[in-house]
């Protein structure tokens, strides 16, 4: 079985080091992790497999990580992680929606690690981590102390190695080339479902050298009277003779997505539309340049702000968000956000959408920018021209 | 705005109707949905918002259910369901990721309709309802009673109306056209993704007239040896001059998924794989012909052993499952299975993808039938050869 790991043993020690690190500051001894993201991070887990009860355990007593999942999954983890067979473990099918609960079988294994009367930390607030996997968990180690450790983990994924960057700049080229196939494509009396069509296809065909995965989230096709609803869906309809279509896409690569929104104007844009569009990328400019290592989150907002009050425009409350590695149903890392208040400080390595929205009654614009913090300012991760597109 | 409903109030208020008679008879006041499916079954809600926290409420003592999503997607509640406009109750973005809980704001709600002492039903084993989204909903309403609702409206789903059949043959003739697309390029040279490319290009293309949407978890392709990794991603990797594939595909209309499985050689398949094609095809042309309202799940499986058996062969355990309306991670209705021992009494209009898997060491054959029990046996819901396809 050929092994599909992308990063070397020693950066994945790293982090396992630095999640017991932290774990050893919180007086945790057990972290058992349901995120998908967090169990990739520290294993190398890749398979579509988390929606049947999964977890790594890490244990300060103990060196590798455990994965705990079903037995059909046990090969994607050989194939995947770096884990030795002793670290790979697997409940049997007849756990699958049945009165066992794969959580006890994931005590067991806890207990063999010395957590009967650990403390143990779970996640609290991630999307994997039921209301029932709480409660079993619980009551099959009644003697243990459950903290919340929700987005520890995440903390520590928040600054990027160099390899994660360099997939991370795959992932951008991605996000370029299907953001360029949509703008081929738009124009009047093209169905919508025609170009979420294009947008896939691309998302996964990547680059001549390099192949994309599924996203976190569908893409968001935000057109005429749906520029105002972003999460919804498309429709069959075709394009009329004139709109504005704001699109969001994520290329994905090995998991790490970078996020990319551009507005686009079928027809002529209104002089309005187009000063609008100027403003925006002025100030997304601007923040984009006064990015260093040591400035705070809060301030890169600040000066996007006030390069909109110039215009007399306000935005909305959070300029964007830390990106990286990333399963449905969100790649959110749940961190830092670009917004007033947010007191992070940069550090080279971390990874961000900075996506300014600004708004005229029911027309936005969306021209936004994934970018890492370098030694001494910024990359971006993508090279879509920052501009609206007309066709 | 344009509204987007798929079916009439009439069959929205039979669905609610039947909820709280389910309710009533299990001595829940209120149910609170944290699964996407369960809200768009009683609302017709679809957005792909349910990655921040997002309820529907069902009240026996209130006529309308109750959205309540993040303010941002209160307009694909106005959209997408019948609701009227005090039916739909959007939290503000200060909930977002900090100190306060959505989960304040709901049970709010639930009390304006009666719930600080009421028995409240909640959804313990939902993907959307995590540990602290039941801790904050506890707290906020210390002298209700909380009983496990999981899967009470999923067990009214399973029974699908004539108009959502209707949508189901369109997801089905949707996910016909990914496997044609699929066998179409395959061929050695061909790159992994750009196999799944061209699927996902179709998914969301669909058909002349009927376009697609994003299904519940990415298509599987199981090349060579990953044939034994269900869940595992595809890589760059150009196919081979032989090897055999086992494709899952999922047609998406409307939020309703059809799944679609097929084998596929490319080179020459040996004999002793082309015979036990041929056995997997017999057997389940078998049970499909065995369906009748008032047979069993069991009962269809047994079919399936048996004529497997005449044979030599044996099968693993779940011969199929339940499938309808769905959002990521899985379409699993998590209700009937086909399988030894599920009672559960087959009546017209039920839904599911029987998938017989049979393997020999570590090559497989998939092929699979999705199907509606109707009056006096079934339809297929696709039209795709039950065959071993060779390229």
């Amino acid at each position: 079985m050929k092994k599909q790991l992308h990063f070397d043993r020693a950066e994945f020690a790293a982090r396992v080091t630095a999640v017991k690190q932290a774990m050893a500051s919180r007086g945790i001894d057990i972290l058992i992790l349901s995120e998908p993201a967090n169990q990739n991070y520290l294993t190398g887990y890749n398979a579509y497999s988390f929606y049947t009860p999964q977890t790594v355990i890490v244990a300060l007593n103990h060196d590798e990580p455990i994965w705990i999942g079903r037995f059909m999954d046990r090969i994607s983890a050989v194939m995947t992680t770096y884990l030795s067979d002793e670290s790979i473990r697997a409940y049997p099918d007849r756990y699958v929606q049945s009165n066992l609960s794969p959580y006890d079988f994931m005590a067991d294994v806890a207990k063999e690690m010395g957590g009967e009367r650990a403390t143990i930390g779970v996640e609290m607030g991630g999307y994997y981590y039921s209301a029932r996997a709480h409660a079993d968990l619980i009551r099959a180690l009644p003697l243990a102390r459950f903290v919340d450790a929700d987005v520890l983990v995440n903390w520590i994924r928040i600054v990027k190695s160099p390899a994660e960057i360099a997939i991370m700049r795959q992932a951008g080229r991605i996000a370029d080339a299907m953001m360029q196939r949509a703008i081929d494509i738009i124009k009047p009396g093209v169905r919508e479902c025609d170009i979420a069509a294009a947008v896939y296809y691309q998302m996964m065909a990547g680059t001549p050298d390099c192949g994309g995965s599924y996203a976190c989230s569908p893409p968001y096709l935000c057109i005429g009277e749906r520029a105002i609803a972003p999460h919804a869906a498309w429709t069959d309809e075709a394009l009329p003779a004139s709109t504005s279509i704001n699109l969001e896409l994520f290329g994905n690569r090995h998991r790490y997505q970078v996020n990319l929104s551009r507005s686009i104007v079928v027809g002529n844009p209104s002089p309005k539309y187009q000063l609008l569009s100027e403003v925006v990328v002025e100030a997304l400019n601007a923040s984009l340049e006064s990015v260093r290592p040591g400035r705070t989150c809060s301030e890169l907002e600040e000066v996007f702000r006030k390069a909109l009050a110039r215009h007399g425009f306000e935005k909305e409350a959070r300029l964007g968000y830390s990106i990286g590695v990333g399963f449905p149903p969100a790649v959110g890392e749940r961190t830092a956000s670009l917004r007033k208040g947010d007191e992070t400080v940069l550090q080279p390595g971390m990874t961000f959408h900075m996506m300014p929205g600004l708004w005229l009654d029911t027309v936005g614009i969306t021209i936004t920018q994934s970018f890492a913090v370098t030694e001494n300012g910024h990359e971006p991760l993508t090279s879509t021209p920052r501009k609206l597109f007309v066709k």
